[in-house]
């Protein structure tokens, strides 16, 4: 059921279709808008955010239909019908502009900006959130995995205790972030990608013995073998089972794939385990070790040197753990050409009106210095100003730079091309070489400097004093 | 697609599939197998957990098929033809027992309990985990949010940041949990829960004004009317511009739904609001907030005397925040009628051997006193014992008692009837009432009784020596 790239407008917000039924019936359901995707706060405290979920999100943006059920649905819940009948031909037929997927991106920057009419805009918005928000977390948690991970294999193992459903789109983001493969199996072929696993401890106990066991799974599956040691204990039985299974595998032509250990000090059990396979020779057997992981506690276990080769991270990897969500919102910045915005006592919620693009800026080493958010038709500025204080500037002159926001669907259609995750992961691993360490650091990293141009800060002035004047003129009425 | 109660079984662990490979090659596959579905650490640091979930993961379990291309892509990761024979005729034909949903579970206790073949009991594994686990963990924060609710209304608003796909079963957790609304319209379809919602920021900002949104949604939703407040100027403004549409909605004889505040100090602007609708009158229209909401967030707002009526929960509802997952395991407790355990160095992670059942007592004032774990064909125990300090008993002589767990599913069929989520959460409020408040404190509360019968201990002493004597016997082999 989740191979197909398709579900029903009803996942969505109710206010979605009782503003979409109001602007139909006061005639602005051919309003042109414009809103924008961002978000405010980093994930994990960290330094950037892996952007993710965008070709999925294209995907079932362009299979958006009411079908009867839907539609019935609608009916009996009061809304009429020639609002309905309205519906009942709707597909998106806007554009949409977009940061590539598997590129990193900062707080307040419109990373995606979609254009229609209000009606179309406004329906797909908590599909967009849905989908962006939970695969830019996980994305991020898995490249903060993959960075402390170094070139040891990482596998993705939290279906079990994922969200629900949300699992699968999990997997896909795990890979993008830098994960090799996935329990996952549904998953895997719905994005084509490895799947792995072996056995788990009820197995073992479904034999006469662990070596019984051992034997047995290794006479089905020679050539992709890793047994889980640590049913029983670990040192004195486990790991010297896996040695017997092993060296059989040997005499067959075969190797072992790995040991698995799933419990006690992982640090402590690879170091002897390792110790014990060495001095069989068996120093080609990897240790795969999994329970409870996350980037803290794999920086842990190198920091103690613990020989693992392949880490299985489930639970705090699918949650996003600590954070489980990412804040990111859509706001309307135009309505049928004119600027809008959002005014708030908190200055930092004040909006960013007009339609916008991010300039990325590269330092002398031809690495990131900065991004710029400009209006769409602006020449490139020589300046940024904080979003938020008039009186921080920075000069960019003479900077290498290139445009973050590209045509990802013109009038519905998709005009980028399917993408394999594992070529968005390949881009994730550019980019992020292209970002200084200072930001990539897991203790207070460097803030990579966001600005606006002066004339999107003149803008948002403007508009600001606009809205204010016409409140006045309102109420004198 | 989400309509329809059926998933696809790869929608599982790679290991079910390649541990029910190795049972089938080795002649196990119809050893009788039962496994016991519990859980470690309560969520939020609480008393209690809300068990959830159960009648969504029976309808799916009884649907579970392999399709032709399920099979082709096994078949093409390596599965040989005769496995997967085996595999196209599957179906679930076991039996489940399980506490009733809505029910209050404890640590260690076996909520569920799956009796069937090897390969269908280890096939469910990872369904199981992944429904019961997230919607146990919602239901339980829906009902601590509830908790300090009182009778207030709750709605759920978090589809926008739930973790993809996971969002559906969010609201039906949220439902059997106690709130009383969703804005998610599929999940509103689906579980037949009622919906919310009205206008977005956006909303307002597509009008000339904000009076002139108002009234254009009012002439819309006369008799449905919530009005955001706060896009430009909550009191000075927005609260003004509502009175002057309840004014007029009063003259048609309809009555404002309410306003709704989304940002900025929820307490002040709330006092503030009530007064000035109040003072016109208007103490009928309730005020509604949104923004960041959560039972410590909704507690602190009573306590100030926040005139508030109706709550948006979002983010920290369906990410169950801050702890994203519920440890659930599936373990091995018998197969062929022998029973089974996984050993470990943490006598905690020993598992509990046998087929096995619950049973509440009840203390003097008709309220839960404490659950005894038992085997299941064993007289009701007097006496309860610490699951792993030997040394800790209590006496259980005369106290009332009832079993928890029920056959659901036989034979691969439900024998329990559909019930609707509303009846569940009217079955966990009436479960609820018989927990003593200070298992209901949110700081510290009183740990719940929780102990195994003398029977259980004694069985799970022998079932570890006899793992031990067998594996010396093998290792003298």
């Amino acid at each position: 059921m989740f191979d197909k790239q398709k579900i029903s407008p009803l996942y969505t917000d109710l206010y979605q279709l009782t503003m979409a039924k109001a602007y139909f019936k006061h005639q602005k359901a051919d309003t042109s808008a414009c809103f924008d995707y961002f978000f405010r706060k980093l994930p994990f405290k960290g330094g950037y955010m892996v952007f993710a979920g965008l070709q999925e999100l294209l995907e079932l943006i362009a299979e958006l239909r009411f079908e009867k059920d839907d539609i019935d649905f609608l009916h009996r819940s009061g809304f009429e019908s020639d609002f309905l009948d309205h519906l009942s031909t709707f597909s998106f037929s806007g554009d949409i502009y977009s940061v590539q997927e598997g590129d990193v991106v900062f707080p307040f920057e419109p990373i995606v900006r979609v254009e229609g009419n209000l009606i179309e805009t406004q329906l797909i918005e908590t599909l967009l959130l849905n989908v962006l928000n939970y695969q830019s977390l996980i994305a991020t948690k898995a490249a903060r995995i993959r960075q402390v991970a170094k070139d040891k294999v990482l596998s993705d193992f939290g279906l079990r205790r994922a969200q629900s459903y949300g699992g699968i789109m999990a997997s896909r983001a795990a890979i993008i972030g830098g994960f090799n493969s996935t329990s996952n199996v549904i998953a895997a072929r719905k994005y084509n990608i490895p799947h792995a696993g072996t056995m788990a401890h009820s197995f073992i106990e479904c034999f006469e013995s662990e070596l019984e066991a051992f034997r047995a799974y290794a006479s089905v599956f020679p050539n992709s073998c890793v047994l889980l040691v640590d049913t029983y204990d670990t040192l004195n039985k486990g790991v010297p089972n896996a040695i017997i299974v092993a060296k059989e595998l040997e005499k067959k032509g075969y190797k072992l794939k790995g040991i698995r250990l799933d419990s006690g000090d992982l640090a402590y059990l690879s170091k002897r385990a390792r110790e014990i396979l060495d001095k069989e020779g068996l120093n080609y057997v990897p240790v795969v070790v999994s329970n409870q992981l996350d980037e803290n506690v794999i920086k842990s276990l190198f920091e103690q040197k613990a020989p693992i080769d392949i880490f299985g991270v489930g639970t705090n990897l699918v949650t996003g753990n600590p954070d489980g969500a990412v804040d990111g919102v859509y706001k309307l910045c135009e309505t049928d050409g004119i600027p809008k915005l959002k005014i708030s006592e908190n200055i930092q919620k004040i909006t960013l009106p007009g339609k916008k693009q991010i300039i990325r800026y590269y330092n002398g080493k031809n690495l990131f210095y900065g991004d710029a958010i400009t209006l769409v038709n602006e020449k490139i500025p020589e300046k940024m100003f904080h979003p938020f204080e008039k009186s921080k500037s920075v000069s960019l002159t003479n900077f290498k730079t290139e445009p973050l926001t590209i045509p990802v669907m013109k009038n519905g259609n998709r005009v980028i091309e399917t993408q394999d995750v594992k070529n968005i992961n390949e881009y994730l691993k550019y980019r992020l070489s292209l970002l200084p360490d200072e930001h990539k650091r897991f203790d207070f990293p460097h803030i990579y400097k966001v600005g606006i141009s002066k004339t999107l800060m003149d803008l948002r002035e403007e508009t600001i004093l606009k809205y204010q004047a016409n409140e006045e003129k309102i109420s004198d009425r």
